[in-house]
């Protein structure tokens, strides 16, 4: 049969992490490799009597077809969390419920991206997203990302050189992997810096209410004047991940696009689980659930962290993360951050190395990814105990 | 700012639908225009008894992060199920879980589908996956539809003219819009034409499980020995649509496409309804619900086409269906069925007219869509003597 598949899925590289996070789910190795929110913090008492509450109260309601848009409770419950909380104006702005974030990428690259049109992003960054881009036309630069955000002296260089940047990928809080998080003036010269070579902003938030320890920032749809600012959040994170509900607020006079992208994506995203979600925020105490989320986080966070400071070679660095999921290490410049992590995982411990988050897979420097969140204390302990020793021998 | 919107959403008409579906939705209006199940056949008390369930007994494996293929249990006891039912192999085909066939629709044409690709389709049909393969750069050539299904005289003749054929669209059992239903013969035509002529068959089937009268016809998938069938098919109808449950079977060799397009579109499909479909499959009557469901469309059906016979003027002619949700009418020859639908919702009666499923919605005949899902017998009654009466004074 003649050229079956299209160019777009052509060299699509899957990343190095596929295979790192497969091996973590074999049984014997200790996973700090994917980013997954511990099962610890889901509400499960709580979704469940939600979810036959909602099939008893309103069960047409739940179980026919719904709007693309979303569900109307659950898009103004979010909204007026996001005007108080963060800052975020509705009356410029529509927010359209998705099927998890990664849904929110797929929907604006669709609307926004033309063949050859540039995309920079952080880097590293979440990758997957990267792929996303890619599938739509769009070339990928990277910049790099310090610990206080994205490297704007690189990126305005970048700006220069560059004609037909469309848009920018950031993930200003706590950023994955490197954790790093965007200050406000910082955010403010990004916004600038939009505006003055006119490019569109992703700004993807799937962890800023996961902090715990320093003063929030808000976030730079905050700063949004003129509709060029892609909203991106989820309650992954705070809820539960399986149910797949994201959001995307934007200029509203995108939103007849939203719908149309959303029609012909999925129709409209899962009833039941955009019912729970309503009803868990508006009946049961979600601030209180969010700040124990974050107690969970800390605590994790700082009990590898103190391990990690114990049993690792201290030629080694590590990032001290304000929220989030993940811990950086920083090994020797010039090691390699893919043999260290192959070495450990045939040792039994899983954890991703940087060239997971690079636009060139093939690519690495010396930093490898933490996740605190899923292995449980036994498994940490043991897990670092492996790390370090590994490090002694290879850097002692 | 510079062209913000991709090319690709350009030109995107909006069908006529959509305005009489909004309309429909109206207080006072009798909606015999949008494709919805009856909401009677949902199983609310077992969905309900199943969700909390789920998240008691598996509540971490329900909620956490799953795997982009799908459930895993509910893959396979869909597997058996169409293996049984439906003659389709799994030794050389996988089945992917979607959320939702539109998203079939997505994940194909974003695989498969070039810029310039031509993709053919049964006119009038679903216009929503026209937009779909549009999106995707393809061109679309549509061929009549007849009671047996797709014209084959009009199909081999445009096969002989047109180069680049990537894929046929087809709805083999109940075709939305017209309830035609293709015979094994004509199935077994149109796969040795996709053989001769070396193109894809996507098959559509959210409906063949609703046939109320004659015999069954095993998929175009049940004939595919070169893998060049994908098979779609959908809880929508037979369980709830807001579960946005769906599948995909293709050629095994294609699970890796799959797998990264699944992932960077929605990661996965939500995993409570996954769990909530499989033990409704695995340990409730699942056959004894779907022929309840047909009993509930053959009353419909023969309750709203005896009274149609009844109060139309003996010019408009009637599909006789054997399964689905709609029923057509056909007005006299020459007349229009937009101007019909639109005098119609002046009346308070909403139904959608060909138009609304043809690749050129400018375009239109004399074909005019009634569903029989949704309406109460009070309103069928009541809407069936309106557009009798305006028959009579159309066409009298």
């Amino acid at each position: 049969m003649k050229n079956k598949i299209a160019k777009r899925m052509e060299g699509l590289k899957g990343s190095v992490i596929r295979a790192i996070v497969d091996a973590a789910n074999k049984p014997g190795i200790i996973s700090f490799a994917n980013g997954n929110p511990s099962s610890e913090t889901f509400p499960i008492k709580e979704l469940a009597a939600i979810s036959s509450q909602c099939l008893a109260d309103d069960c047409v309601k739940v179980l026919q077809y719904g709007t693309a848009h979303g569900y109307a409770p659950l898009i103004e419950i979010l909204k007026e969390r996001l005007s108080v909380k963060f800052n975020l104006d509705f009356k410029n702005n529509a927010l359209t419920i998705v099927s998890g974030a990664t849904q929110a990428c797929d929907l604006i690259s669709k609307i926004f991206l033309d063949e050859n049109d540039l995309v920079i992003t952080e880097e590293p960054s979440y990758a997957s997203c990267f792929n996303i881009f890619r599938i739509y036309g769009a070339g990928l630069k990277g910049v790099k990302i310090n610990e206080d955000g994205i490297d704007i002296n690189e990126l305005s260089i970048l700006l220069a050189q560059e004609k037909g940047v469309k848009m920018l990928y950031t993930i200003p809080s706590f950023a994955n992997p490197t954790g790093a998080t965007a200050s406000m003036e910082k955010r403010k010269e990004l916004y600038a810096l939009a505006q003055k070579h006119d490019f569109f902003i992703f700004e993807d938030d799937p962890y800023s209410e996961l902090r715990y320890h320093g003063d929030p920032v808000f976030p730079i749809k905050s700063l949004d004047i003129d509709g060029r600012v892609f909203y991106v959040g989820s309650l992954s994170k705070v809820i539960a991940p399986s149910m797949r509900i994201g959001f995307v607020v934007y200029d509203k006079s995108y939103m007849p696009l939203f719908n149309i992208a959303k029609q012909t994506t999925d129709v409209h995203s899962n009833l039941l689980a955009q019912h729970i979600a309503y009803n868990y925020i508006a009946h049961y105490n979600f601030e209180k659930h969010i700040s124990f989320c974050r107690q969970v986080y800390r605590q994790r966070c700082s009990f590898m962290s103190e391990l990690l400071r114990k049993h690792l070679h201290p030629s080694v660095e590590l990032s001290s993360p304000d929220g989030g999921l993940f811990i950086m290490m920083l090994l020797p410049s010039g090691y390699d951050s893919v043999e260290f992590a192959m070495k450990a995982l045939d040792r039994g411990v899983a954890c991703v190395p940087d060239s997971g988050f690079m636009i060139d897979p093939d690519k690495s420097s010396n930093m490898v990814r933490l996740c605190y969140s899923t292995a449980t204390q036994k498994e940490i302990e043991a897990g670092v105990k492996i790390l370090g020793a590994l490090s002694y021998e290879l850097f002692g």
